[in-house]
């Protein structure tokens, strides 16, 4: 028997959990925002391997910005970076952004009940 | 009519939004690895208001652990930091932790459809 299941779990080793550190012009900083929040939601309701989009400034150092990402699978990951609304946002910030690090994780623990909503 | 709702929602300016940033001692990796696990597993678990603790350590440098942490309020934060588990926790790993650094958040976009499943 074939069982088709859409849930995907958080033990799943295909996932791909990522951290974005980014600094942003102090001047751009809330188009900056602007610009990152509408991606987040966009990418979220309309990409299915797109999971997990938190993104936050830090209350000391407001230019400091984090994204915590988490996707289904490297396909989804990869897939993401060809849409248009990922493309628009890349090109649009692009001189906001005066610093990006990216750090590849793996998952100690990924616990939540949040639940976003509109 | 009163409408009660459990319901807690991602706009709510009450929620308190902190990343943690661990480096931890290597000798003592996994063993520290181990208690966050349980940790954070227990707290979202047992305590309503402790919404969502995402644990990971960095590819490059496993030592460097960061967690992403939302509580409902910081009502639920203050009664977070009196339970037993994260008690048993913070004196468990103190010999474990090189340095920690602590950062209050705001959201700019918590988007999530990611599901916990044990």
């Amino acid at each position: 028997m074939l069982i088709m299941s859409n849930e995907i779990k958080s033990q799943d080793s295909a996932l791909v959990v990522r951290i974005a550190r980014l600094v942003i012009d102090t001047a751009q900083l809330d188009a900056y925002k602007a610009a990152l929040k509408l991606h987040a939601e966009t990418a979220v309701k309309v990409e299915r391997g797109v999971l997990n989009l938190y993104a936050v400034y830090e209350t000391k150092q407001p230019t400091h910005v984090t994204v915590f990402e988490i996707y289904a699978s490297k396909e989804a990951y990869q897939s993401h970076l060809t849409t248009k609304h990922f493309l628009q946002y890349k090109t649009g910030t692009a001189g906001m952004v005066k610093s990006l690090e990216l750090a590849e994780t793996v998952p100690i623990a990924l616990e939540t009940k949040f639940k976003t909503t509109h």
